[in-house]
């Protein structure tokens, strides 16, 4: 029996570090966190912890269901923490963790730059639609 | 007849400011730049110029179709910049605009932030996982 098992957690090195790869772990993450609700879940929470209900407000125009899954994959990746308040009627907090706290904050530089391109990108579009019609 | 018509591309400030609001210009253009292949090929376009086969080998997965339609939106969105080469048979090369080279690099630091906490996702996946059975 060999001494030095592999961890089961151990991710092969040469898939981790391309993210262009189908099978890198990275990608999935990136999806998860740049998803529709998932990208903005993560900066909604960057002011800080917030209920479901005070979340969906939020995030206008995600569904329940959506949301909740989107707050799964979240939790589960480590990027979200969930907790349950003893109150009556029970009450359930969402906050970051300090990795998603990085990620949020990445993604609201994103968002910064993005906004700032809405005249341009408005342009372009026209541009386009004008010489595919 | 009014004097100042509003131009058409005049996108409502209030629409704009908030990327949370449903109404929001600029959730669609984050959209296709975070999209799971808009992203990919944004970020693939930073080392240079690229013909369609190229890219698509670059962006391990990705269909034929689906690479195109994400280009056509890229290019849409004054993104990306598609030229048609005279040669024969033509050739067309995708590249970056200087608005799609700034988003590339905020999504590449993106990537390499997510990259790094792949072993901590792997895990807070098993917690979360062994929690949940």
């Amino acid at each position: 029996m060999p001494e030095a098992q592999p961890l089961e957690n151990d991710v092969d090195p040469t898939l981790e570090a391309d993210v262009f790869s189908r099978n890198c772990a990275s990608r999935g993450i990136l999806q998860n966190v740049t998803s529709r609700w998932g990208l903005l879940a993560l900066v909604a929470l960057l002011d800080g912890e917030l209920r479901f209900n005070a979340l969906r407000r939020r995030v206008d125009g995600v569904s329940e269901r959506m949301l909740s899954v989107t707050l799964q994959s979240l939790e589960r990746d480590g990027y979200v923490n969930r907790e349950m308040l003893q109150a009556i009627p029970p009450r359930v907090e969402y906050s970051l963790t300090e990795m998603g706290r990085q990620v949020a904050q990445q993604l609201t530089t994103l968002i910064d730059l993005v906004e700032g391109h809405v005249p341009a990108v408005g342009d372009a579009r026209e541009a386009y639609d004008g010489h595919h019609e």
